[in-house]
Formats: C-alpha cells, structure tokens, sequence
C-alpha cells in the first residue's frame, strides 16, 4: 500500500490523498459503504459501483466468519471473488462486533469468547486466529482485534482494556508474520488507537499505536455515545500524534456532519452504517437537511426526490412515490433511499476533497454543516 | 389498440402478434410481471425496462385502491407517471383480490362489499365504480369487473356467478361509455370469460364474451388450483370461440409449462406472481429445471447462477453467494432471483414466439416441457 497527500487545507487540518492498494487506488477522504455480510443491502454491485462508486467497501469478520463460514469465502477464492467486487475492501477485526454482544460473550487476556447472534454457539476469537480469519477473508486492509470501551467508561476500566489492546496489537503483528497471504494482492495491517475520552489515554494511546510503524492507523472506541464534541477533541488529540504520512481511518463514524468535522480535524477514512440503515427506515440525507420521507406532507409531492440529481434514482422517483413504497412496506423503497444515501454520502467525501485541493475546504465545510442541520 | 397477427405456428394454435397501444407495442405472446403496488418487488424500474424488458407490466386495482389511493394517482397523473413506467400498463379489476378475501367480502347483484386488509374498513366496488378507477389509474388495458369462482365450484353456483358476471359486463360497458378517459391516451376494455371447469358454461360465457365485440377477450376463473389437464380443456373450449383477430389473455397462468402449454392453445397473454413470488423463496427456474437455491448442496458451488446467462445476475454472481444471501436473509438474494426469474420468463414467450414465426413451436415446445419439469 501506498500514501500520497496531494493538497492540505489551509485553514483546517483537513488533507486529500491517494491511498494505492493492488485493488486501485482509494482516493482520500474517503466513505466506505458496509457491506456486513458481502453486500450492501439492497445494492446490487454493479449498482454501487456504476452508481455511487465508492472506491472501498467494507465488511465484518465476524459476521462473515459465522455466515457463510471463512472456509467458503476461501473456496472462492477470497471475498472479492466471491461477492464479484474487484475493487478494494476493508475487513474490520470484529472487536465491535463482540463489544456489541454484552451478556454474550466474556473478554479475557487471551481473547473473547462469545455466543453466535444467530444460533447461541460458542466461538473464540483471539488477536492470532481473527489474522487467521482476516487472512482467508482476504480484505486489501485488515484490522488489529481490540477491545471496544463502551460510553460512559470508568477511567480504570479504559486505562486496563487499552493496555490489553496494545498487548494484543503485538500478537496480532506477531501472529500476522507467520501467517503468509493467502491470495496474490497484498493485504495492510492497521492498528487501533483506544482509550475512552480521556485525553491522556488517547495520547498514550496514539503514541503507542504511531510507534508500530503501519502502513494505517485507526481510531476506535468512538461514536459509542459520547457528544460529538468529545469525539472531535479525541480526534483532535490522536491526529496530531498519529503520523502525517499514513492514511487515518475513524472507525463507526457518522452523520454527515461528523464527516465533515472529523476531515477538518485529519481523518482520511470513514465507515458507517447509518445512511444504509437510516435509509431502510426512510430517512434521507439532502445537502439541505434531512427528510422522514414517511411523512404524510409527502403525499402529494411528486416532485423529484432530491434536486441535487447526484444518483439517477434522486430524479426517476418522486417524493409521493416513494412515501407510497415505504408506506407499503415494498422493499424497492428501501432499495432507493439507500442508492440516495450512499450516493450523498460519496458525493459529500468528493466534494470535500475538491474543496481541500481548492484551498477552500473550510469555509464550504462550515457552511454545509449548517445546511445540513435542517429537518426538511 | 390493434392487434395483428404475423404467424400461425401449423402443429399447434399457437400465433404469435403484435399489439399496438398508446404507450408502445406487445409483441405476443407476451408474459406480464406483476407489480402490484405500482412496483415489481425489489426491481427499479430501470432494471425492469433494460434487463428484463417486458412490452407491459400488470398492476392491480384492489391495491392501489386501498394505498396509495386513486386520487394520489390520479394527482401524479396517472399510474404510469406516478412509478415512473411508460410502456403499456394492464390493471386488474379486484374481481380476484376481493375473491380471495374469503370472510371478509360479501358478493351481491350490486357489487362486492369487502374489508381492507389493511385496516378493516369497509369498502364497496360495483361494476360502475371499478371502472371509473381504473379510468383514474390509467392502465392501457382495463379489465371487467367479475367474479372468480373457487375450484371445486357446485354447478349451479357457477353457473349462477357467470351469468352475474355477464350482467356485470353490461354494466361495465355502459358505465364506462358515460366516462370519459381522464389522460391524453386511449385505454382498451377486457371482458373475462368464466364457467368454473364446466364445458358448457364455458363455452355459453365464451359466446357471451366474444358477442360483447371487444378488443381484447379474457380468461378468468382459472389457475385457482384445477389440475393442469382441466385448465387445458377450458382454455382449449374458450379460445375456440373467441374472436381470433383480437388478443385473448389467460389471468393468473402460471408455471412456464403451463405458458407453453396455453400458448400451443391460442393465448397470447399471461400474468403470474409465481416468478416473482417464487423467486423471493428461493426457487429458481431455469431452461433446465427449477433449483431451490437454498438447498446445502449449492453452499460451495461458485459456478454462475445459470449458464445459459439471460440477465446480467446470472453470470456476475455464484450459486453459493445467491445461497448465502438467503441463507443470511439478506434482500439482494430476492432481488437477484427475481430478475433472473423474470428475465427467465420473458426469454421463455421470446423463444416461444420466435419458434412460431419459424413454425417450429410445436416440436420445440414439446422439448422444453420435458426439459423444465426437471429438479435441479
Ligand atoms: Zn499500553
Ligand atoms: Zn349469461
């Protein structure tokens, strides 16, 4: 893998970037749709690709790992293959996924064991076996297996799991030598920088993390519940440490805003499930704000979804005729207001990065992010 | 509307036309996706056009009676503007909907007094009221309001039913006469043969219908669960008496054998959820058998979907990723099968109204019938 930083903004700490993988190259900031269980639900590939043309995607270990099995993704021949997405893809470790499942699983020093969501079988997952797993999953960029704290977290209790998480960052780089790639493309490892809210931990943290020597970094443990400004000033404190020539990645994260605040501050990459799942619960991101297109003052709106035109979907369907699928329960709905949400979301990383390489990233940054607070 | 038409297959009574609408040509015989809400489940309606390509679609008028209701219809400018669809549209007349609300309808000379599915209202559709929203839906193609009988069906009853059934007929045509269509295009009225599985109604409604002088004649009452040899005689009897220089359309037909089978007996139309509905469960059909893609057998098959690659889904994803998706429950698995199936289906009348131009259908036909009652 490769970093390029190709313009800083003048007046934030935002960057634009040109992270280079043997998949293609991922131009930064960048968003990358979840694709849990290898799809984005309710997009077909050649859509996401044709239409709202993400240059990475993401998906889960752990769910992976359960359903199909990591063993039939190798038989494919790795993920790409067998969901037929030949552009890059990141594989989180399923650290949040197993801090998800409390009263389900028990997190000890040599790892966590958990109780399958889908049929309450017993599974381990250690720093070792999730690279084992990651390996044959065979995701571009893969991530370290960390403890996620929850919000609010005791001082001590985050201070212990950030030191576990570190002692396990080393074993998962042990572990990852002796595990050869699997397929013919390269695979890049990134660490994860913990610690709560404290601002001290996610300095020791930082530190700990940017003296591993990846190719990545990333930031976790946030977007758990903690006010938006307590995410901006930790990611604020870990940006400044973590090193200017790698790509950050801030894991889980956001609103549209939080987007746009978390670029101003250096982050490079996103991931997150809410304009898929705020989608197939009918809420749609606009440039100008959001819409409940449930809502009854929709009925009769057979204007297009959205002016902006930024997916076809935005102009071949009508606000009515929208409402009248999701009122229905008819799945195409939920199919168009993700294509919609996606759409915005890699239009907004696009446009944020144009605005970087013009030198005006700041002022537009500002003005969207009060534009976009409205409730349409 | 015209109807011509170009061949007359010499083994069988199979004819292959064409029939010109407003919105575009039918070439025949032509199968019909159901889109019940105004939209074919999990399919955008560019994908219908471009992929799975049918000359018309069929929506039913008891649905987007009850939601999204005819006034927001009509509001939109007819159901074609409202989703979006500009070729030919069909609309049934809730003459089968409301029959299959057994309990919760009560049929009278004056119309069918019924509750809503939905919430339990009660509404009332009358010969009259039909057809004023089916004027206010705007499909090309309006359909009588009748009554399906239920298979078995007492003679008397039937023979009861039918002849309401006619006088409903002559109540539809002059209510119609006396209103006028709302948009700018003209809309062609069907009248539906009935008579349960019994030779002599038939034929007396098949006299009745063909007497009526229409432009297009159905066949109701059919495909309500009568053994296939039953639904052939019928189909065999009718369509020896109606007109054979108009369009005769079988409603609610069926599996792609039974389409070839009532092709070879001179119908030129069909509509059926099975392809959809089938598909949403996982059931594929193919040129070579039907596949229960569910099934563990397929779990590490990574061979394209079907080889005989009609629509794009067919090649661009495996067997064990369309498992995996239904296996995880995740929509995309719906959605693909649903275009294979479809497109499944529409190369099927394609192939079947190439081989009557060729005057081949007969032998072709009787192949294929053997071939697709395989289990894959
Ligand atoms: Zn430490
Ligand atoms: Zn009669």
């Amino acid at each position: 893998m490769k970093f390029k930083i190709e313009a800083l903004d003048p007046k934030s700490k935002a960057r634009a970037g040109e992270v280079t993988t043997d998949h293609g190259v991922i131009e930064t900031p960048i968003f990358m749709p979840v694709g849990t269980m290898g799809t984005v639900k309710g997009v077909h590939q050649r859509e996401l690709k044709e239409e709202i043309n993400p240059d990475i995607i993401l998906s889960n270990t752990y769910h992976l790992y359960l359903r199909p099995k990591t063993d039939i993704i190798q038989g494919a021949g790795g993920l790409h293959k067998f969901m037929n997405w030949d552009r890059p893809i990141l594989t989180d470790s399923g650290g949040y996924q197993v801090y998800s499942l409390s009263g389900r699983r028990k997190i000890k020093e040599e790892g966590v064991k958990f109780k399958s969501h889908i049929d309450g079988s017993y599974h381990f997952f250690s720093p070792e076996n999730v690279m084992e797993i990651q390996r044959k999953i065979g995701a571009d960029i893969i991530m370290a297996f960390d403890e996620c704290t929850p919000y609010p977290c005791d001082y001590n209790y985050a201070k212990r799991s950030m030191h576990m998480t570190h002692r396990w960052l080393n074993r998962c780089i042990n572990h990852l030598e002796k595990t050869p790639e699997i397929y013919d493309y390269k695979q890049t490892f990134f660490p994860i920088v913990q610690g709560s809210t404290y601002t001290d931990l996610r300095k020791q943290s930082a530190e700990y993390i940017a003296n591993a020597g990846a190719e990545g970094n990333a930031i976790g443990g946030l977007s758990v519940g903690e006010p938006a400004e307590e995410m901006y000033a930790m990611t604020d404190v870990v940006c400044s440490i973590l090193p200017e020539d790698k790509p950050r990645y801030l894991m889980g994260v956001g609103t549209p805003i939080n987007i746009l605040e978390n670029i101003a501050l250096g982050v490079d990459m996103f991931d997150c499930v809410m304009p898929t799942r705020n989608a197939r619960n009918g809420m749609l991101f606009t440039s100008e704000g959001h819409i409940n297109i449930k809502n009854k003052k929709w009925e009769k709106d057979f204007s297009p979804i959205d002016p902006a035109a930024i997916t076809w979907v935005d102009t071949e369907y009508s606000k009515a005729y929208l409402r009248h699928l999701f009122v229905s329960n008819e799945f195409l709905g939920k199919q168009i207001a993700t294509i919609h949400n996606l759409g915005f979301y890699l239009w907004l990383v696009r446009e944020a990065r144009k605005h970087i390489i013009a030198g005006d990233f700041r002022e537009w940054k500002d003005k969207m992010v009060k534009q976009m607070d409205n409730r349409l």
